[in-house]
């Protein structure tokens, strides 16, 4: 009981570092709705719907938080050409249309306690609406950035894309080396922190170096967020008791726990993760051997050591700004979130 | 008899069209081929492979060939920071794009008689892919185009896709109008085109006047081409004998002449085409009174009396630019494209 109260003030403390985030940035924030909203208008009504239905469903805004206040740890006033508000919009887009896909790719009926778009429509339209917010995301790019920020952003574009393809190439593939793992997480996740820190400092005029240590922060912070979602994901028994299987494990995909589970079992146990990965289910039983395993070879300790990893460079990329709220902001946010598994 | 030939000869006549021009720009098609090529390529194996399968299966390049003709129209020996080349080959993958996500959103089998990538790998697979090339496109504008151009092209995207949405909110819907429908093509088609033109002349240092005349070709000249597509797929009792239904009678889709149809019917011809429409089959016998109808009201011959509307204004806007081999060469591309159905 008491591991459950301690996880769930883990949780708080993640949500609140988001919360004192937001309350810093809280007027670029209310601007970044705005113009997201504004931006989801269109002649074409079913759009408008879904787009609402996404962007509107209480995200925590996470990513455009990065680009703003990346733009703020510089402490800049500068008014240049580049509109981080407008990045930040852009930034949120890409996100947005990658989520419609990967509900599509996944088969996904549910996101964040509400059914998915392609549930409630269809697949072919998340696909069209998915195409619409990443065309309109590029819009904003060039209305709002330069050649530089458009090159960061399409590049990521590239990245994210070639990530989930490597993804789905080795689905069910036990053997998947951490390298292959983490190009794989670097494209779902890292590739867009990445970008959405170091365009927010290149609005706010970010030397080379200081661009270089934002791209850093991202792309580290992007990591370590992955691995502890995936380490999360075998950790239910804390919050409720067994009663809820992780998602990755009901569709049988292949996480940083399992991958070392796999490369550390004998040949029997082998046969045995083979089974559950290729023939997902929800049976409770398969779910606890699976935890069984993780425990005996300490994969989630071994997922969790790799997460503070990345969490500690991306903190140490920091060092080069002169301390501010915002760097005490993206600090606490860092560490809170990997706190989410104490 | 007579009839077949006929058409025969205006086929040949149309890709013989498209062949001269690519004898006139059949260096820079090289240069544009290489660069696809080079652009397939990825870490990840699955993209090269669908890549090379969609993007080498011997298509016309017809895009990239308007960007390309649009930048010699203007006799131009211009060598400033734009490279057509690369903005053809970033106009060809947006169009590999959105052909992949089109055949997972309409559950296409064959595409020019091969197998649609979707049914070789899977509608996942499309998707993302679909994502990737589309993500290479914009690395590749950002890299050879300007502002100016990435405008143009990121709107286009927008254009495309809304008009791909406005496709499917109309699905089944028979009282659609035709400036509505207009849209649709415009998205799925003639937005494109014009793009491709105007890129093309941008990179040949097209004054004002000029980009606007390059502009309205391609939009013209894609509404044309749409419109006859539309048409060429009612027809096909003259090339085969009635042996094949037309693809878009087959999947129920709303073109122009059942619009026109559906509009000039009485009660029960409504009826009629309410049923067909709505639960599309192969039955040769509802497609051979669909086709009785649409000669009854003269759907086929009003479908190419629009198209000839807009191949005239297409053709019109290039009397802005001085007589020389391209601009033969485009007139003859739209003449022979109107023909294909003459």
């Amino acid at each position: 009981m008491a591991e459950i109260i301690r996880i769930h003030q883990h949780k708080e403390s993640f949500n609140e570092a988001i919360k004192d985030l937001s309350n810093l940035c809280s007027e670029d924030l209310h601007s970044i709705n705005t113009l997201v909203l504004e931006k989801l208008d269109s002649s074409v009504p079913l759009i408008q719907e879904i787009g609402k239905y996404l962007i509107l469903s209480g995200g925590k805004r996470l990513r455009p938080l990065l680009t703003t206040s990346c733009f703020h740890i510089l402490n800049s006033d500068l008014t240049n050409n580049i509109n981080h508000i407008g990045l930040a919009a852009a930034v949120e887009f890409i996100h947005a249309a990658t989520l419609l896909h990967d509900d599509v790719v996944d088969l996904s009926k549910d996101r964040r306690g509400k059914l998915t778009a392609n549930e409630v429509w269809s697949n072919k339209t998340s696909v069209l609406v998915g195409d619409f917010l990443f065309s309109r995301s590029f819009q904003l790019m060039t209305k709002y950035g330069t050649m530089e920020t458009l090159k960061i952003l399409s590049d990521t574009s590239v990245i994210i894309s070639e990530g989930e393809v490597l993804e789905i190439s080795n689905d069910k593939n036990l053997e998947i080396n951490e390298d292959t793992y983490f190009q794989v997480i670097n494209g779902k996740t890292a590739s867009l922190f990445s970008a959405a820190c170091q365009v927010g400092g290149i609005s706010g005029g970010a030397k080379e170096n200081e661009q270089k240590a934002l791209k850093s922060f991202g792309t580290n912070f992007g990591m370590a967020f992955q691995l502890i979602d995936d380490a999360i994901d075998y950790s239910s028994n804390f919050e409720t008791m067994g009663k809820n299987i992780g998602d990755d494990f009901k569709e049988g995909k292949i996480t940083l726990p399992i991958i070392l589970a796999y490369g550390r079992s004998n040949k029997e146990e082998k046969k045995f993760l083979k089974t559950v990965i290729s023939k997902p289910d929800e049976n409770e039983n398969n779910f606890n051997l699976t935890k069984k395993l993780l425990t005996k070879y300490n994969c989630i300790k071994d997922t969790m050591i790799r997460a503070n990893h990345f969490a500690d460079i991306a903190i140490e990329s920091l060092s080069i700004f002169r301390d501010n709220e915002y760097k005490s902001a993206l600090i606490k946010l860092i560490e809170t979130s990997i706190k989410r598994l104490a």
